[in-house]
């Protein structure tokens, strides 16, 4: 049985992690792609911090990289359809698989449906898959549908996860208005425009699965105001009393056949000890409950998407999104003893 | 598009409700099967509660029933294979598909391998499929399993689950040592013969799952003492402090590979105001956590087997065990329209 050969698609935090994993379950990397000058030439082993080479150079030539021959590409870039769709057509194009970190890429049918099915044909003629994974493919999608599962009746979902703005740096924390006055909040607002949520692709995919018809979906987004003064590291600040540590927005989606979804998704800057959560709750018969704890988010992103990657190549030709794929497994031996 | 036809095979608060999910599902209930004297005869209607009649009058001519022609059988009468298999070889000599609750039948190619090789090769020659279901399916089995997906390296895997003695009447808690001191406790468990637990099943389910192999199989059994005195309906008396609520069976299994799961299932008498429990938490990169709340363990053993039923129709002849089966699905229309 030969390794699973893989591509690095973005020489970032997160494929750091995923290069290490995907080591230690015998993948063995014959690429990796950045466009990062300080990054290019560098040995992915260096750059990841692995403390040893590996003997691939970052290149940022990534149609020469796809061109090595490969049987996935794990991708860590950005988060939205219309800048991912350039890396995934390029991994279609050379017959790589690939499977990518990008939010919107869990279920992008519904909010990116030219793209998504543009990258489905290329995918199907050249007989790859393409897939988006990461915390989201378990904890607020596959986990989620396993409890309604055991449901009889169910009228309403709705889901609360959280993360740490002052994670991601001050560019982040600023966008999540971090330090602002209430008055401020609401003036940003009313005049932004933003992307969709990643919660309305969580919500698609749950009410795809199901074969529901939503009739009205929204997104509503409120601040979340500190009643105590809060320290922001990633701006250097302390946030005062009754200013903005971060915002909650609130996808739902209400479906012809009754039944109610929602996610509430909070960014925030934590208080000391304060850690990510998932919690999901279901109202019918009979109401149901799930709790996951102090979720270990960033891992959990990187260990999903590794555990998915026989899952990918063994998935049939075209964009398939994680709802389809087969119950995520726990991998306890090398990737490549279980493709199909 | 013809509806789904169900035998229901035993008459008990189960399939009482089991019946209703089914009939409120779409499904049409062609015969129904007990022992009990006093139940043949009368209409499926009355005996379940649904206040109206059905057309299906109770027979305890299990053949003629069967060979009226279904799709599927529901069971729920026993707890072991030693006892479940007279009910699955009849359906499947019948050509029926079949359901149940049975315990043990979540996964006994371990504990009764010659029984379920042998149901396997009569379901095989006759086409048709038999799996147990029930609240483990997901929340002991196929949760669980999910929950290990997310992990990159599991060291350990713990559950633990509860039961309240007093819900299920004087002999199940007189079973389970309620109002022994603790002397008499530890002389009944050494001088007792207990069946295997139904937590070893679960465990021998989960390390199949993963194609790990078990070097050592253990179970542990120590009494609940009360603190503060404690009322035990089910027995009309009330347990003193320092005498046994109950007791918790601990399994353990040791796997060749290195990981530990242990499964802590505890049957007491509750305080006011407790409820079941299901929690997880595996060690390893990174440590995870699952937890259900106040589970209503005789609902979602209901409403699994019912939403099962699709998939167990839908899936290749033999004995077909849960972690083989489609991640199980919630069903918001009637059951036959998920037929493949």
């Amino acid at each position: 049985m030969r390794k699973i050969k893989a591509i690095v698609y973005g020489v970032g935090a997160m494929n750091a992690i995923i290069t290490r994993m995907m080591l230690e379950k015998g993948v063995e990397i014959v690429g990796a792609i950045s466009r990062s000058p300080e990054k290019v030439g560098k040995d992915l082993g260096e750059l990841t911090g692995l403390g040893n080479s590996l003997g691939v150079a970052v290149s940022d030539d990534p149609a020469a990289v796809l061109s090595l021959g490969a049987d996935i590409a794990v991708i860590a870039i950005n988060s939205y359809m219309e800048e991912a769709q350039q890396q995934l057509r390029l991994c279609a194009e050379h017959g790589v698989n690939a499977v990518t970190l990008s939010e919107e890429a869990i279920y992008p049918w519904d909010t990116s449906p030219q793209i998504t099915q543009e990258l489905d044909s290329i995918a199907k003629r050249s007989g790859v898959t393409l897939t988006g994974s990461g915390h989201q493919d378990t904890y607020w999608v596959n986990m989620v549908r396993l409890l309604m599962g055991t449901a009889h009746r169910i009228e309403s979902v709705t889901g609360q996860a959280s993360w740490n703005v002052d994670d991601y740096g001050p560019e982040v924390a600023k966008d999540q208005q971090v330090g602002a006055s209430r008055e401020a909040f609401e003036q940003w607002l009313s005049s932004s425009s933003r992307p969709p949520t990643f919660g309305r692709n969580i919500l698609d995919g749950l009410v795809a699965s199901l074969g529901l018809t939503p009739i009205s979906v929204t997104t509503a987004t409120k601040p979340v105001i500190t009643e105590q003064s809060l320290p922001a590291k990633s701006l250097g600040i302390t946030v005062p009393a009754g200013a903005v540590a971060g915002f909650t927005d609130i996808d739902e989606i209400q479906t012809r056949e009754g039944m109610r979804l929602t996610f509430e998704m909070t960014g925030r800057v934590y208080r000391e000890g304060e850690a990510d959560i998932n919690h999901w709750r279901i109202e019918g018969e009979p109401a149901l409950e799930l709790d996951n704890g102090a979720v270990p988010t960033q891992i959990t992103t990187c260990s999903q998407l590794v555990n998915r990657i026989p899952d990918v190549i063994n998935a049939p030709p075209g964009f398939v999104t994680v709802e389809k794929l087969p119950l995520l497994s726990y991998r306890p031996l090398n990737l490549e003893n279980y493709l199909s």
